[in-house]
């Protein structure tokens, strides 16, 4: 396999590594030609762990900024290699990896490259298995295994966000709610307690429920409580012992898990609940002067991002992130998934000109 | 295979007919001997139709009574050969059909072959296919090929009732109330509309519905409107577009299945409402002096039936029918199925006390 030329437009990059296939558990020959590339980079200093390549410049800077993309993607579905397409007069590339998220891995790396000299020092970070499980996330392992790898005043992580800021991301809680009955002959339903008939309770209050809108660090998160299953019943003829409804939590980044777990306990009062999957939001952080620096070089309005992302694992360590990458995340996983090219030179325009000052 | 001796006990007569495998499918070797049997007996016509046998008496008596039994079982799961156990006291014969229900059909045999003078004319009916579906079910072919052969003014099905009188059947209805929504992504969930929470008036008026009890022919039904399943959701992360409620209702034999119908569409108004089985149950018709001279001479107090059984296909030709067998319907179907021994020979008494016109 050729090295990669980081001196190439980060459009041409973009096809270039769309066009290897990285899908989550084969990223290693991806991983291969970042290192190689990275690590005749004079001013960077790289170090692989497993299919993670960490490159850092030692400016001895006030101020460190992290920025991460995941290399891998989900499966390919006949939509590689990648190709250039114009629809209603916009110039898209077209394929699996251009949106989720390799046009902001390109820009990543080509400004890794290019940029000697930054205000900030940088801690690049390119990381496997970010589309599979928590367990296998390169991002997750690193913050166990080596945490100071990913310390910083500021962290971009470069998520699909159409290249405009987006801040944050909300939590998420997903809970089992039960209720419990007695089965029986249907055709002798007074013998038995009807489970179904108990969640009555646990339906109305989730239509009557009014989600808050919350602003937090200057920018207002939208919440949400639903169901999102329901399973109860065992036969046309017995009356039923058990109905489960699922529930999803949306929740701000300014409520912590433990407040979240607290909300639904006291929303399903009286009801049988088991938190099945909890993961904290993170706040958006964009009142720090470096974020309004960023905000500044930029430009746009910044907005919340809704659903969790790998940003959340900065907020713990207390580092603010935020999203920032070309793409539709309408798009992300799609057959037809695909970037307006223009978005990819937006967000190199972008990240350069904070890096290099240029805002100030 | 050795003939049947239809003058021994009803109880070894049950025994015997137990130890001779007549699952769903197989009942052609049982079928094969109670023609033969039966066709020796010269007050009897016999006549044969697939695996069900038809014995009349053609004594041009005023009335006639049609008495049925099925000869088929549910899987055998290691409960034959049969065998005597005494439990507290009490004397079982153990093992598969026992209860449901060749020890009514062994009464039925012994009775058919020794009364020559019954007080009113009868059809004998053994059948098969009763523990499978509709289609195969002798009793329903019968009644669509040769429905004179069912043609009487009062009829008896042995099915399982501690030997004492349950009359007719409610009606049982299922029903699939559904409502729609709009996916969309659980973090965007104001974008889409839940069709889960919009089951919430479902489930609250099946909680708040106040099932009725109905006098029919002086035996009192008690209804039930029940939930028996309920399903809903795509993913975790999805807001889920469709809800169904699996509904099932038990209705008096007063109620047609055309009102029963009509009743849901009331109880469920607004909602899409699909009918996905419906079957009327079945009038007592304990009012009419035929069936007042059975009550005398069986004793006890008349109960209603609650589950639908065939009764109901000979109420729909306009007869009234009563169920009249040994054993608890608890057991039927259980791999400890058993039937105490006394309820046996109570049956045969009751049975032929009203036959021989003792109680009058």
């Amino acid at each position: 396999m050729p090295s990669l030329d980081l001196t190439m437009s980060s459009i041409d990059l973009t096809r270039t590594i769309c066009d290897i296939d990285s899908v989550s558990d084969r990223e290693g020959p991806l991983a291969d030609l970042i290192e190689e590339s990275v690590s005749a980079v004079p001013h960077l200093r790289v170090t692989r762990h497993g299919d993670t390549i960490v490159a850092r410049t030692e400016l001895g800077r006030e101020q460190r900024v992290v920025i991460a993309g995941h290399i891998d993607t989900v499966p390919i579905n006949g939509n590689v290699p990648t190709r250039f397409e114009t629809i209603d007069g916009v110039e898209y590339l077209w394929g699996r990896g251009t949106v989720d998220m390799k046009a902001g891995v390109a820009v990543q790396l080509k400004l890794a490259a290019e940029l000697a000299e930054p205000v900030a020092d940088i801690t690049w970070i390119w990381y496997d298995h970010e589309e599979v499980s928590e367990a296998k996330n390169g991002l997750n392992r690193l913050s166990q295994t080596s945490p100071e790898l990913l310390a910083g005043d500021f962290a971009i992580l470069g998520e699909p966000t159409r290249s405009q800021i987006e801040g944050g991301c909300n939590g998420n809680l997903r809970a089992e709610i039960r209720t419990r009955g007695l089965r029986a002959h249907s055709a002798r339903s007074w013998v038995g307690d009807n489970a179904i008939h108990k969640a009555a309770p646990i339906l109305d209050r989730l239509a009557a429920y009014e989600a808050r809108s919350v602003e937090v660090d200057g920018l207002v998160y939208r919440e949400g409580l639903n169901a999102v299953g329901i399973t109860g019943g065992i036969a046309g003829n017995v009356i039923p012992d058990e109905c489960m409804v699922h529930v999803n939590y949306r929740f701000a980044p300014s409520r912590s898990a433990e407040e979240a777990v607290a909300h639904i306990h006291e929303v399903f009062d009286g009801f049988e609940i088991e938190i099945v999957d909890l993961a904290a939001g993170a706040r958006p952080g964009l009142d720090a002067p470096i974020a309004q620096h960023f905000v500044a070089a930029v430009g746009g309005t910044p907005m919340p991002k809704y659903g969790w992302t790998d940003v959340a694992r900065f907020s713990r360590l207390g580092i603010p992130a935020i999203n920032y990458g070309p793409g539709d995340p309408v798009k992300a996983h799609a057959d037809d998934e695909r970037v307006p090219v223009e978005q990819i030179t937006d967000c190199e325009r972008g990240l350069r000109a904070w890096l290099t000052g240029a805002d100030s």
